[in-house]
C-alpha cells in the first residue's frame, strides 16, 4: 500500500509537472500514491488544493511531496504560505537564475500549450498527425514525397506507434511502409520508395519477439510462426543493408528512444533544432 | 537571429529535459537557438558535449544555457567541472532534497523510459494505441465496450488527435465515433453507443472554425459550408445535452488541454491516479 502522497499541481495541464516529477521519482524505490491537480489557476482553487494536500499529509502521517509548475504568482503564494507538503517548485527554481542571466523578466505565461494552442506550430502538428494516419502501413502513395520520414520494416516491427509519436511530439510528417514477402521475392524495395531513399529509416526486431507479438493477433498462423518471422526479418535486414538504409532494432527500445535515434540520424529539415 | 544557445543534455532521450526546459524558456521573450543532445551516457561523450557547448559560447559571445537530466554521475561530473554554460541541473536539484525526505538513496536510473521500455505498462500503452487506431471514426464496434473513453462529435471536431494522445500519453483505450446527419435526423445517438453512456465525452467546435477546417479538406463543398457546419454543431450539441453527455468546445484548446479536462471529468478506472 502506498504510504505517501505525491501531488502534481499546475495552473496549466500539469503534463510538464507530471512528466518531470515522474522522471525524478523514478530514481527512487518508493511506494507512492500520485494525484494530478491541473488548472489550479485562481486563489480559491489554490486554497482547495492546500486543503487537499494537507489532509493527505494527516491521513498518511507523512509529509506529501508536491511538484509545482505555477506561472501564476498569487496561486503560488497561497500554496507557499499554507501548504505543509515538501514543495518542489520547478518553475521558480530555474526561472530566477534565468532572469538574472538573460537580464529580462519572465512573463509568467502558463505552461507550454496555452498561448500556442491555435498557433501555426500547433496546426502543423495536427496536420502531421493526419498525414501520418493517412500514410500508415503504406495506405497511400499520394503525397508520399511530402513525408519528413518514412519508416520501413516487416509487419508489427513498431512502425505505426513510432510514426504517430514523431507526428505528435515533433510535428513530423512520418509515413510508414511495410516490407512484405513480395518485396523479398523481388529482392527490391517497394517501387514507391525508390525515389525517397534519404527519408527512409528501417525498424527491425528479434524474430522471437516478433513471433510473440504476431501470435497475440493471429494465434498459430503461418504469419506468426517463428520460422516465418525469422525469414522475414532476415530478408528485411538484408534488403536494408543492400539499399543503404539506416535501421535499428526495436526489440528493447521504447517508442521515445526509437524516435530520438531516428531524429539524430535523419535530422529532418522541418525540425528547427 | 538567435543570440544565445540552449542545450538539452541527457543520458536518456532528453525528452524530459526538453519538455521541461521549454516550459521554463516559454516564460521569456528571448531569441534562442536550441540544441538537443540525447544519449550522452559515457565520459567520452561527456567531453564531446562540453567541447560543443563551450564552442557555442565562444561563437555566440554569450554563456550557453544548459538543461541537464543526467542520472549518470560520472557524466555529470565531467560536465560540472568543464562546462562554461549556465547549468540547470534538473535532477540533482530535486533528487537531493527527496533523498533526505524519503530517507532512501536514489538509484540513478536513466530517464523514465529505459527500464520500463518493455514493461507491462509500456505494452499496455502500445496496445492502447492500436486499439484507438482500430476504433477511430467509428470504424469498428467490435470490443467497443472495452474502451476507457469514447469521444463523440461532428466530423473534424478534434476527436482523432485527442484519442491518439490519450492512448499514447496515458495508455487509455480511447475510441471515437462521429455524429452524422443521419443521427440528427433520427434525433438519437448511434445505436452502438447507447450502452456506453458513462464512457462518452463530447467534443464540439465553433461552426466558423469548423467550416475553415473542412474547407481545407473539401473546398466549397456543402460539407464545409458555414450553413451546414452551423446545422451540424447545433444538432450535435442539442443531442449531447439531451443525452446527458459531458462535452467541451475544442475551438481554443490544445489536445493536451482537451485530454486533461477529459481525464478530470471521466476519471477512467484504468488510470492509476
Amino acid at each position: 500500500m502506498p504510504n505517501r502522497t505525491v501531488f502534481f499541481v499546475s495552473d496549466g495541464t500539469g503534463i510538464t509537472a507530471e512528466t518531470f516529477g515522474n522522471a525524478i521519482l523514478n530514481q527512487f524505490e518508493a511506494n507512492l500514491h500520485r494525484v494530478r491537480l491541473p488548472f489550479v489557476d485562481n486563489v480559491d482553487k489554490a486554497h482547495n488544493t492546500v486543503r487537499q494536500i494537507n489532509h493527505a499529509g494527516v491521513i498518511d502521517n507523512k509529509r506529501p511531496i508536491v511538484f509545482l509548475t505555477l506561472a501564476n504568482s498569487e496561486v503560488l503564494q497561497v500554496i507557499e504560505e499554507n501548504c505543509q507538503g515538501l514543495l518542489m517548485d520547478m518553475f521558480s527554481t530555474f526561472v530566477h537564475p534565468l532572469e538574472k542571466e538573460l537580464d529580462i523578466k519572465s512573463n509568467h505565461r502558463i505552461g507550454r500549450f496555452s498561448d500556442s494552442s491555435k498557433s501555426e506550430q500547433y496546426q502543423s502538428r495536427i496536420e502531421a498527425i493526419n498525414f501520418s494516419l493517412e500514410h500508415d502501413d503504406g495506405q497511400s502513395n499520394r503525397d508520399l514525397e511530402n513525408s519528413d520520414v518514412i519508416l520501413v520494416g516487416v509487419s508489427r516491427s513498431g512502425k505505426t506507434p513510432t510514426s504517430l509519436y514523431l507526428a505528435m511530439q515533433y510535428g513530423l510528417k512520418a509515413s510508414n511502409y511495410p516490407l512484405i514477402p513480395e518485396d523479398f521475392e523481388r529482392q527490391d524495395l517497394p517501387p514507391a520508395l525508390k525515389t525517397q531513399r534519404k527519408k527512409l529509416f528501417g525498424l527491425s526486431i528479434q524474430p522471437e519477439r516478433l513471433s510473440e507479438i504476431r501470435n497475440e493477433r493471429r494465434p498459430n498462423s503461418r504469419y506468426a510462426s517463428l520460422e516465418n518471422c525469422r525469414y522475414e526479418v532476415r530478408e528485411a535486414e538484408a534488403m536494408m543493408r543492400r539499399s543503404g538504409i539506416r535501421w535499428l532494432s526495436t526489440t528493447t527500445k521504447s517508442i521515445e528512444e526509437i524516435s530520438t535515434t531516428i531524429l539524430q540520424e535523419l535530422r529532418p529539415e522541418r525540425l528547427k533544432y
